[in-house]
């Protein structure tokens, strides 16, 4: 009984990589599918993306692989299948609700396990698609109480991926360091980009033509970590403010539920400050 | 015989104002063929542009409005026809290129008087279509004797409008006042934008996936003044910082060519830092 | 105490129009918001939307702009208010559930009454969010009867349009006749188009680059009716049949939504068989 | 001395052929700088692309190839080099005018060996940037000796891409077979597609919202070759049918500048009839 898998490589550069890493794979009769590789020639780094198909003995695929690949090889190598998520919401609904739906319908290959909103308000909307909702207050000086409450919740999740799907507040560094290119956020930005309060008030004062939105695995940097997705949508002077804030999030849906795709199905790969992408 | 002429009113907002300068028009039974109008809630302003038919004695016309109009109105009537332009340059070719071709077969409603370069890079190009090239070096030190010498051509010229065809000098606050609204400007930028030095080697690092470009007028605020036009491309890892390079001088050609576009047909308010457009 | 109004004109063309129309209002003290207008020079039309606040008496107004237009003007003048909507539906999830999440959190200005399906597959989604739900099969031979039990669901609910989101079913001349202009269809369509069975099977076949929607009236001719919106995705060679239908629908739900946003704020003139559009 | 070289393999799909192909790179000491695969599970056929760089014998780097193929394969091994063009046009400025700016100031790959035009407008252009021009009218009936002509113009120049920029006439099949996936077409093209003679009017009366381009390798069945690039731009009612074809010329040149790139690195494959890119 055959079966899908992702295998990942990223190591050192060095002449005769694929050749050694496909000859892995040969010699366990396993047929690839797609595969993508980059060399980021700067850092010299070499990144591999396998989909092969399929009867697998992965440990023992581990064991070979690193024989024959340079010391500093990261390898991941798992079946095709659903992770598991948490989706973090304040009080939007318009990313939440594009994802629920889509994973209730079976457009999304994940699994929502539970939603944290540090208000309420999305409770109900959680509700209608039966997935359990945790609201966890952040108030001035309590971070650090609520973002342990928030740990004691993922542990009982064990989710692969989370996901800010419009939270307002800010994680810290000591837990984002434990999900390390593992959280999604997505966030508002525009041509050029406007830091600070009102962003689109800001837009629309200086009359953008153009609304964007990034999505990005989140480091300690606030708003900087590597770009998964972007894209944008046009808008002119008969934008009112509020036509701004809709049009951006209806970019932000899209461009969210496009970088969750990607990682669901393991297409990215972080090099320093950048992603690369076999889509 | 009838011609095409385009009125331009911008003036503190008043109930019936449109009632009112449609009204001279239909007494000098003048056949409006577009009509744009926009009320800046926020500033309490109202901005309209009429493109009429007819055969029209412009001093009456501008008379009558006058009395009928707020104080403070700004008034602007011209008949449909092509503008005076200068094209500044440094070095690359992408956008003088695109508009001399444009310029030559009839695609640019203008007249482009004459190209000023401050490096000679471009004269040969210049020169392919005929038009005068002026090469006015500018160097550390000398850029008031550089710019007094490029007021002395545009003395020459009188052109209506200077577009800055990747034009890498600044021009002075002083010399900029005195083209208020007349200096086009094509700059690359990003979601995020990046200031500085190597802009494309900066986006490179960052791992953007979208590079745009930004067509304005040039105030004292460098890169700041009000936003014409803007538009993006996509790009992703694989991309070499030469071939980000690349894709933006692709989407600053079009988003120069849309913004000159719109300023030829007087289609361009600005109001505060932004503009107001009626395409 | 003011409300917002829009005034909707279409009549055959003349010299001063505007003046009139805005005398009228500007006689009953109104405040233009925002204006539209448009000459479509070819069938010598021209067409308005005028946005005012104030207090108004509607039949008065009505009355005297029919004084002074020309016998064949078309007005309609109502309060900006939520329109009422009834959606249809076959099978597919992806457009219903973004107009159901829309409307729960109030980004659509309207009210939707019911969905109606030629499938039971939606009726837990449409439950979800408290809609009523009415299952009217159309087997072979039955339209005629399906399409009385649709009109007696509609002459209860009494919707000002009717949306097909994805419904796979064709509705009889007579039917649509009745809801001319009324009936908003979301269709698939790329470049170039493939009419018949598996669209998305032909487009692979073809590898084409880029797949799109486009929101539609429907009028007699199945697909051919005013365009309303229209937009695309990039898609290449690695998306499967299945991908591309996935990219199509993340399109199609996107487009919908602007076109219904468009009717529901009453931005659409339909002359001929093209949509002007005042947004 | 390293050069850079393009491998292009396409053969029936067997596990292990890209660890075969990279053995035998690795074999000669070569370094993978980029590589692209795709295996078309439909046809069961693969396709790799792979950039290389060092000092190949491209002879007995075939040779072992050869061996460990399936015998069905179709390889392609080239130095990464300037490749030779003849451009077709009839009267249209745009994309030529772009392709020879491009070419002039280095931003093509190629090398223009000679325009040829059914007609002699553009005679002029090709000349400012001193290239030569061949005037072969195409009459009522001589598309036979008018051919001969061209093909004997060919014969001089020996160009490797026949470039259709714009060019009005239809070329025989027998033409055509000749220059098998080395013609490529740049086709103004809709959402929906419009037949026949005025494609921008035919757009304008139904009221587009997209107006789309198609580049595409021309095969015997007129505008249905496989497609290489697309893309689009919005339009409105606004629009007279001149600003359509305006618009349609921007998105023309940017599309068959595109495509030409991708052909001219050897990033295309042709599978039946859609292409596979390696970009």
């Amino acid at each position: 009984m055959n079966s899908m898998y992702i295998l990942k490589v990223e190591c050192s550069d060095d002449k005769g990589l694929i050749h050694r890493i496909t000859g892995v794979l040969y010699h366990y009769d396993l047929n690839i599918v797609q595969n993508g590789e980059f060399v980021d020639s700067e850092k010299k780094k070499f990144f591999m993306r396998t989909q092969f198909s399929g009867n697998a003995d992965s440990k023992k695929i581990l064991n070979d692989l690193r024989k024959i690949l340079p010391k500093d090889a990261i390898l991941n190598l798992d079946k095709d299948r659903k992770k598991s998520l948490v989706i973090f919401v304040t009080k939007e609904t318009h990313c939440l609700g594009d994802l629920l739906v889509r994973h209730e319908y079976g457009e999304l290959n994940a699994d929502i396990r539970a939603v944290i909103g540090n208000h309420d308000d999305l409770a109900d909307l959680a509700k209608k698609f039966k997935i359990p909702f945790y609201c966890v207050p952040y108030k001035n000086g309590s971070q650090k109480k609520s973002e342990a409450k928030v740990v004691s919740i993922l542990e009982r999740y064990r989710p692969e991926y989370l996901v800010l799907a419009k939270f307002m507040r800010i994680l810290s560094n000591s837990f984002v360091s434990q999900y390390k290119n593992r959280i999604i956020n997505i966030h508002h930005s525009f041509l050029p980009a406007f830091a600070g309060k009102s962003p689109y008030k800001q837009a629309s004062d200086r009359g953008v033509k153009i609304i964007g939105a990034t999505a990005h695995f989140v480091t300690s940097h606030l708003d900087e970590g590597p770009i998964i997705a972007q894209d944008i949508t046009s808008v002119d002077h008969s934008h009112s403010v509020a036509d701004m804030a809709q049009a951006g999030r209806d970019v932000e849906k899209v461009v969210l539920a496009k970088a969750l795709g990607l990682a669901l199905e393991d297409r990215i790969f972080v090099s320093g400050n950048k992603t690369i992408l076999f889509d």
